[in-house]
């Protein structure tokens, strides 16, 4: 089969052997895959990852041992977890001490023609949701996440820095909750997305003014974190969503005196973000600014790099 | 009346004219105070403090409009609020924009023979709390206020790092929510103290071992940060209680793979520091290293800024 592989730190779009399934796993044949910022970070030489990249994906189940899940139009989450390390068995399998992340860590990803996963991590996917649209559940869990771990309240100001991919469906995720939420972004274009679904839009820093119950960092750089402390309510929650390549200065004698509380934010409910997605309740359509076949993924790559450029899609 | 005053940048020890109390105050006489790591700063010239330091302290209420209040023995909380700004008006008075605080910010403090505090600052102590032990809750106020901020459950392990004043307060309080309690400190005669109230101790990085579902981090230094990011479970939370001067380098890409939580955490609930100590579920009074009349207040702070020292009392 084709594949998007890095190797050696080098990307190559060659043949490889087609994978095979382990006993608790299901082969899937991989229908549209989407680049992530983090398969961007992963190809410099983030985490340095050998393999196939990708990790989100739409595809459709070719072989299993569990018939009821063969020919099923599935998205997968996306850590491979022991099941027996103390963070497993405490509930905390997305933790998991010995994990392998698909496209990320240990494990082939979706820039491919098939994958393999447990069908442990996989979903079934609704027929009202379309292949372009199921490759948004990914990042769309991880935005989620956020109302894992913080309260939401119906009143609460919330900005979000950033109108990257990420940024952008967090700021409509958190519409969900507040009618307050604004985004602090740079690309007209993005923004306008955003506030067809009434959520206020800056494009520079003087707009914002005031102070937020919650901020949310998706900037991806350590100034976006500066700005969130400068701009925080006394006891307000800042959620990192970025994954930042390593340390950052932070004020520290400002998150004691007035007691902020800084979130580390990951992974997040997939079962979720197919119901906000089945009930339309997020737009995604619209994020799409390319869709390459297989072959072309390295163009891929280079197009979801440019400035302002959202979801890019490969098509195996 | 005589007090320790921050002039200049210099500490004397010099006769002032006795505050007036305002029509909301009291005039209170301090029977005690206590010297906090924050006053060695301040007298140092953190916040360009001038004026009389001191902030913990227990005190006999002299003059008041109200009579009831008169001959009362009193603690007070130290943030003076002016009520209508944006934090006060949501309920977060001790984040008032315009916030004075007792001898730390704009207000006279309780290293004298009189203070003046509003009356709704003040909590009239039961007869079973001595005046030495009373000195202790505003920082044991302190120590509860995480209990306001993070839900500790029954077998969580939390480790406190450092054995300092506020340490060996927290490494108490934690105990009463769960058995699985340990502090990292460098003092034996200060650990004897937690050692016999069930709490483990370590006197060596080395030892501490394995990883907590909670940290306190209660060093002062910003290496007790980072070793507290490096001990701490996926999901666990670092609670912030030291005031460091400023910034401090941070492991973002920690912080958000593991979904970490940094909580600041400042002064907490009097009543219940009262309810704690008339209880006599913490040992405090084996803190006391020394209790020096106002005149020789410099020297109770040089005393108090030597290595391993716990608390020093003055004594008007």
């Amino acid at each position: 089969m084709k594949a998007l592989l890095r190797e050696r730190g080098k990307l190559t779009v060659r043949d490889v052997s087609k994978p095979l399934p382990l006993d608790d796993e299901a082969l899937v044949k991989v229908i549209k895959a989407g680049i992530c910022s983090t398969d961007l970070e992963l190809a410099k030489g983030y985490m340095e990852f050998e393999g196939i990249l990708g990790h989100e994906f739409v595809g459709r189940v070719v072989k299993t041992r569990e018939s009821t899940w063969a020919g099923k139009r599935v998205v997968g989450s996306i850590n491979l977890t022991c099941g027996k390390c103390p963070f497993c068995l405490e509930g905390m399998e997305k933790h998991c001490q010995s994990r392998k992340v698909l496209g990320i860590s240990g494990k082939h990803g979706a820039f491919a023609e098939f994958l393999t996963l447990p069908l442990a991590n996989l979903y079934p996917l609704p027929s009202n949701i379309s292949d372009s649209t199921a490759v948004f559940i990914e990042p769309l869990a991880a935005s989620l996440e956020i109302f894992e771990q913080v309260k939401i309240e119906q009143n609460d100001s919330v900005l979000v820095l950033g109108d990257g991919k990420l940024g952008l469906l967090i700021a409509q995720v958190m519409k969900l909750k507040t009618n307050n939420v604004s985004c602090l972004g740079k690309y007209e274009r993005k923004l306008e997305i955003l506030k067809e679904k009434g959520i206020k839009t800056y494009s520079s820093r003087r707009e914002t003014g005031g102070m937020f119950d919650v901020l949310v960092e998706a900037t991806g750089n350590e100034r976006g974190l500066q700005e969130a402390l400068s701009w925080i309510k006394p006891k307000g929650k800042i959620v990192l969503k970025s994954t930042f390549k390593g340390f950052a200065r932070v004020d520290i004698s400002k998150i004691v005196v007035d007691e902020i509380q800084l979130i580390g934010s990951r992974c997040g409910p997939f079962q979720k973000a197919i119901d906000v997605l089945s009930k339309e309740l997020i737009e995604v359509d619209r994020m799409i600014d390319g869709d390459f076949p297989l072959e072309k993924a390295q163009e891929a790559l280079v197009m979801a790099q440019k400035p302002g450029i959202m979801k890019i899609l490969i098509s195996p």
